[in-house]
Order: C-alpha cells, then structure tokens, then sequence
C-alpha cells in the first residue's frame, strides 16, 4: 500500500490514484437530444447528408448572375429584370438567366443559374419589373453553398465530447434527434458514525444531523452524476463491510463519510482493503482539512474514505472525487482546454493577514467582497467542523505546500463555488 | 417606441429593457432538499435551535478541566485520572471532576464539568487508569461550543439566495429538509419560418430543419429555466399572433425565433405591439451577429424577438434573454459577486489579426489551443448561419464597440461556452 508509510502530498496522491485506477466504460444509453445536455457522446456523429443540402441566401435582395453585376456603381448602375420570387421553403425551380433576377429572402433556395444574391439595400426599383444594382457582387456572395455548414460524410462531434447547446442544435440540424451516450456515473454515499441521524429525525442530546450526505450529493448531482445515498451506517466491521459490498454492486464510485475519528478511519480502511485489491493506496494527504482522507480502489472501483468535518468532505470531493468522476464520465477533454479550472476563477485582494499550515496545502474559505469597484476576498475563518464556514464562504483561496501564508493586500485567485 | 429611430447600443438595449420590465414574483414550490440544487429560496430559512446544541469535542483525546493541564510540558506533565469514555452519539452524564478525564472521540459530546479536549497525541498512558498530559489547553480547546455553527433565531440563508451543495448540508444539518423555493422560470420557443422543417423529418428541397430552437432550449435549460417548444410556426400574421397569445398564457418569456428576412421581423414586432403594451422596445442593436433583435414587452412578459442565423441566436439570449431568465428566477445576485461574468473567463493570446466591424460590439467565437502551454485563442470564421461554427469554438471574445479590431498576439478575455 502507497501512502501508508506516511502523509503524501495533494499531486502524489492524485497521482497514485489514477495509475492504481483502471476503470471499465461506462453502459450507453440512447436520448433524445432534447435529454442530452451535458452528458457525453458514447460514439462519434457522422452526417450522411450535406447541411445545407442546397445553396441559401444569407440575405433579403435578388438572385443573380453575379457577371451581371460587374462594374455597376452609383453612376452606373447595372439594370436588371425582375421574373419572379423565390418562395421560402419551396424549391426554386424557375431559372434565372442573363439579364435576369428573382426576389429572394434570407434562407431562401438560391435559383437554377443564380450564383450570388444581391442585398436589397444595394439596388432601387427600375419600374414594375426591373431594379438597378449599385454594387457588384463576387459569385458565391451572399450565399452558403451546399454542405459550407456541414458536409456528407463529416465527423460532426466525436466520441467523449460533453454536449452543449450549440451541439444539440447541430445534432437537431442533420435529423440525429437521439444520440447515443455514456449512462452517468454512479456514487454511492454511505455514512458511518454513531452519533448521526437522519436529516428529518430530531437529535436526542449526543447526536447530530447527517450534513455530509446532501453536501457530498449537491457536488455529485453539480458535476453531473447520480448520487445514490445507502444510509447511516454503524461504526462496526460487518455494516461497513455490508454497506460497502451492495454499494460496490449498484455503483461506479463509492464515498464513506464520516468517521472523523481515529478509530474510525482506522476501520474504514480496513474494511477497504479487505474488499479485494488494490485496496488502500493513500492513507493521509498533506491538504488542510482534509487530511486523514483514504483513496482506494475495490472490486476495481474507486472508493473514498472521507473525513468526517463538513469542509473537509467538500475539500476532499474537489480534490479527488471530482477529478475521478470526470474520468469515468467517458468525457475526453478538448486539448486545448485541459488546465483550465472547471470552475470560475476571479483575482482578489486579501482583506488581512493569513497564516497558514506549513508543510499541508491549505484550502482557505473565503467571501468576496466589492470596496470601491475592487474585490476583496474576506478569509472565513472557523473549525472545520462547522458548515456555516462554508455556506458564508463564496469560493476557495489554495495556499501552496510552500507558502506560509497570504499577506493582507496581496492578489489571490479565488475558484468560486458554483 | 424606443430605439426605433435606430439601432441602439447593447447597454442601451439592456437599459431600456430593464426599466420597462416589472415582473411579478413567481409561484413558490415546496421541494424536499435532495431535489433543491440550483433553485432559489423564496423565503428565509431560519433555524429554531442551535447547531450543534451540545458542546462537542473536535478531536480524539481526554475531556478534561483545562485548569488541570495548566503548566504541563513534557519535563512535567500533568497526571489526569481517566474514569471512563464518553460513547458517540449518547449522552455524556458521568461528569468530570477536578483530575479528571474521561477518553472522547471527535464528535463526541463534552461531558459535564470538563470545558476542553487534549488531543491524544499530546498524551501517553500511566498506568491502566490514568494519563499524563504534556500540553497544556485553554478552556474551550478542541470544542465546538452549542451554537458555535448556528444560533437559535439566526437566519441561515436569505430569500433570494440559489442553493449550492454546503447550503444543503446546512440545511439538513437544522432539520430543514423541505423548503420553498421559487418555481423555474418557463420560456416558450415559438419557431417561425415558412422553410422550417421538425428536426425528425426529412427535408425536401428548400427547407431545412430547426436548430434554433434546440439551441435555444439547451441555453435555457443549462441557466436552470423551463424551456417549452411551441412548435414551428407559417410567417403570417395570425399564425404567430395565436401562437404568442397562447404562449403568454403559459409561459414567463417567450422567445420567437427564425423570421431573418426583413419582412418576417417586421410582422414579429407588429404581433409583439398588438399584444398590449408597451410592447416592442427595441428593434436593432449595434451589435454582430444579432442586430436585428427585437426586445419587447407584451401583457407584462418579456418576449424575444430573434434573428434566424444561430450564432445570432446565441449571442441575443447571452446579450438579453440570460439576464432577463436570472432577474425573474429569484436570485439575489450577492452583492460582492455582482458584475463577475456568469461564465469561465481565460486569457489566451490571437493566433492572428482580426478586423471588426465598426460602429457595432463583435462577438468573435474562438477555439482554445495550448501551444508550448500558453493558450491561444484561434478564431472560428465564417457565416453567422453555420452553426458549426459554434460547434467548433469553445468561446467568445467581445470586441467592444470602440475598437476595431483584434491584433496578432494580442491577450483576449475568452467567455468559455460551459
């Protein structure tokens, strides 16, 4: 077992998570696109047919010969005759020869023997039948040619790509209303600690309300997968053991809250490791809070331990649970976007001094604040036990391993909570 | 009729749409927590009991009188008699007395007479029933104190306020877990456009399929509105009249699409004006692609009237229709975040020169690429009629108004597309 010799750091860990991490695909299922937004295509979209299938006006004017136009200024402009319209949604089927022009609006069906369309407002009516044209237009102005959009044959969106809404409308475009895509990632939540009970029950002295599990499920349901809570589970070997084993069953990734306790941790691990190989991989991370979180992987699923303080749980999710998740997901990142923060990012001045732990990456909850146009970032300060610390906050300020602390008025980077 | 003399500029446009709109207040739903992400409260949640209501121990260690550890250090540790243990999730009642311990662990309830924890690792075993303590702690250490995370009678979130994943931690940690939110904002499509075809069929010669409106509904799904596809509609009259009358009825926003030719827009604008007012208040923004939109008003309801070409569609919902989905939803902007964008920001440099039109805000689609891990903002070229355009950029860059161009190498602000 990694890790277990002692601490290691954020990177390190990330790092002996996904060599230790060999996940299978995901399950496909078939949507209609207006169900796909967000999720990720399990095979690549090949268009049989052109987009569009003929050329179109780009603008409200006249179908011409674009040879017609050649030389025609204010002074001398070219005239031409007026033989009819193109109707919207028809095929244009009346030809436009030399000397000629139809009526024409935006999308319209350019016409048999036009090559160009000039815009309305560079021509004036010459009598019933016939307009003056004041500028010349290019062969193909004004015009989108047959598969410019799309073409017969083209690779529209390749596998792995998440949908957005330009996609669903390119998929609506070229007639593929249902598309095939990865089924979400599944998480299951389980919660030990004895002294937790259900959200709706009412705590006798000694007890408390189960927090971590609608945390840890508004993170999972934001990154776009399902969160499946199994339930508060004693802290004992065999309910561990049995809540995990079912979870293990019905999920994709498995995450064990609570158990902030020695203890505790102690048993969760035990249990991990006992489930088939490779079990534990890290125990402890050198992250404030977060550090006594477990990564392992079982039944050849990822399976987390985390650490019972509410902040710590968010802490360890962004850090470990998020990054697997989009792993699994099937999503394969544009290249050019690999790096950025999945979440906003915006410059802030700190509004005090902030000492931080020397030697563990420190996350720092922070408000931000506006002072005469400029943004603060406010520390949060408070045990990381307490929820509230992170409902006050609006996003996270991370103190490298190596700095040991932030100076009031210095220019920190806050990832906003989302 | 505002702005119909001309075009106006974008913050005009939003200026004058904001001041004619006077919405009311939307229904309010009652939801359990676990279905709540992303909505908005409509009401303050405000906690009739402490969190936590007990003092609890944040550490595993001894619950002991801090007096008794005062001066200790390892030369001269402290001898503490431990009688017993405190057991999670049970009331502590054996009190501690003067030389006193009893052992807890994190989470556990400090028992009466003790007012600190000494972590474990600052102890080490005497004997069976006694430890030696080398730090001493102050009265409070390690302890959460009843109320520390919540008062009683204090007001946990704000009418206003869009739940995130610890705000529903918060929530179930007091017992809150139905609440009431406001419902999501409904925007109908309307698609009008006689060349239009459902994306199902097959189009014949001269009609294309609709793309708009599947855009459209993802924007307004991923901004957490309802979008409801009324279907495409014949550019007449009182096709569209019906169809906006009928809209109104059931939606919060409509949004009419299609109808790019000038004769098309005209008759959207007069349906928008007979509706009751004020109706249309702007037609025409200096703004590429997109300047022919209409922003109106009829029987109270912000209605939409938008370019047929994509891109346009686009770039009018993140111009108008986005601002308007969040004023309606609920949501109270915190006052520190207001004026960040809504979306990622990155900085990449422009793989080359690009000229703007002048005399209107461009918005530019761009691919991201990482070359020697700098990024580079390449732009998508091509006509505001191809929606492959979006479909292969992975932002904006907004040239404003004043500007009239972008140069080589130059650093952009990139709105990422999310």
């Amino acid at each position: 077992m990694l890790g277990r010799a002692g601490v290691v750091t954020v990177d390190e860990a990330r790092g002996i998570l996904d060599m230790g991490l060999h996940p299978l695909p995901l399950d496909v299922e078939r949507l209609p696109i207006t169900a796909a937004l967000g999720r990720v295509l399990s095979s690549d979209v090949v268009t049989d047919r052109p987009l569009p299938e003929f050329p179109r006006s780009t603008m409200d004017g006249y179908a011409v010969k674009a040879r017609d136009t050649f030389g025609a200024s204010d002074n001398l402009p070219a005239l031409v005759a007026v033989v009819g319209e193109v109707l919207m949604g028809e095929e244009a089927t009346q030809p436009v020869d030399k000397g000629q022009a139809l009526r024409i609006s935006t999308g319209g069906m350019l016409p048999p023997g036009a090559d160009a369309v000039v815009m309305l407002e560079q021509t004036s009516p010459a009598g019933d039948d016939a307009i003056e044209v004041y500028r010349p237009v290019a062969p193909g102005e004004n015009v989108v040619q047959p598969g410019e959009d799309i073409k017969a044959g083209e690779t529209l969106l390749t596998r792995g790509h998440r949908l957005r809404p330009q996609d669903l409308g390119a998929l609506a475009g070229v007639g593929a209303t249902e598309i095939d895509v990865f089924r979400r990632v599944r998480v299951a939540i389980i919660n030990t600690g004895n002294e937790i009970v259900e959200a709706g029950s009412a705590p006798r002295l000694g007890q408390v309300r189960d927090i971590n599990s609608y945390n840890l499920m508004g993170l999972i349901q934001s990154d776009g997968g399902v969160a499946v809570r199994v339930g508060i589970i004693r802290d004992e070997y065999e309910s561990i053991r049995a809540a995990l084993g079912s979870a293990l069953k019905d999920a994709d990734v498995v995450a064990i809250t609570g158990g902030s306790s020695v203890g505790t941790r102690d048993l969760t691990a035990r249990v991990i490791s006992d489930m088939g190989g490779p079990g534990v991989l890290v125990h402890g991370v050198s992250v404030k809070p977060g550090k006594p979180v477990i990564l392992g992987v079982a039944s050849g699923k990822p399976v987390f331990g985390l650490p019972g303080h509410p902040v710590a749980v968010s802490v360890s999710y962004e850090l470990f649970i998020r990054p697997v998740l989009m792993r699994l997901s099937g999503e394969i990142d544009p290249i050019g976007l690999a790096g950025i923060p999945p979440v906003r990012v915006v410059s802030a001045k700190m509004t005090r001094n902030y000492s931080s732990s020397q030697g563990r990456e420190d996350h720092l909850r922070v408000a931000i604040e506006r002072i005469d146009g400029e943004l603060y970032a406010r520390p949060i300060l408070g045990k990381s036990g307490l929820i509230t610390t992170l409902v006050r906050a609006h996003g996270t300020v991370v103190v490298p391993l190596s700095k040991i602390g932030l100076s009031k008025g210095e220019t920190v980077e806050v990832r906003l909570f989302d």
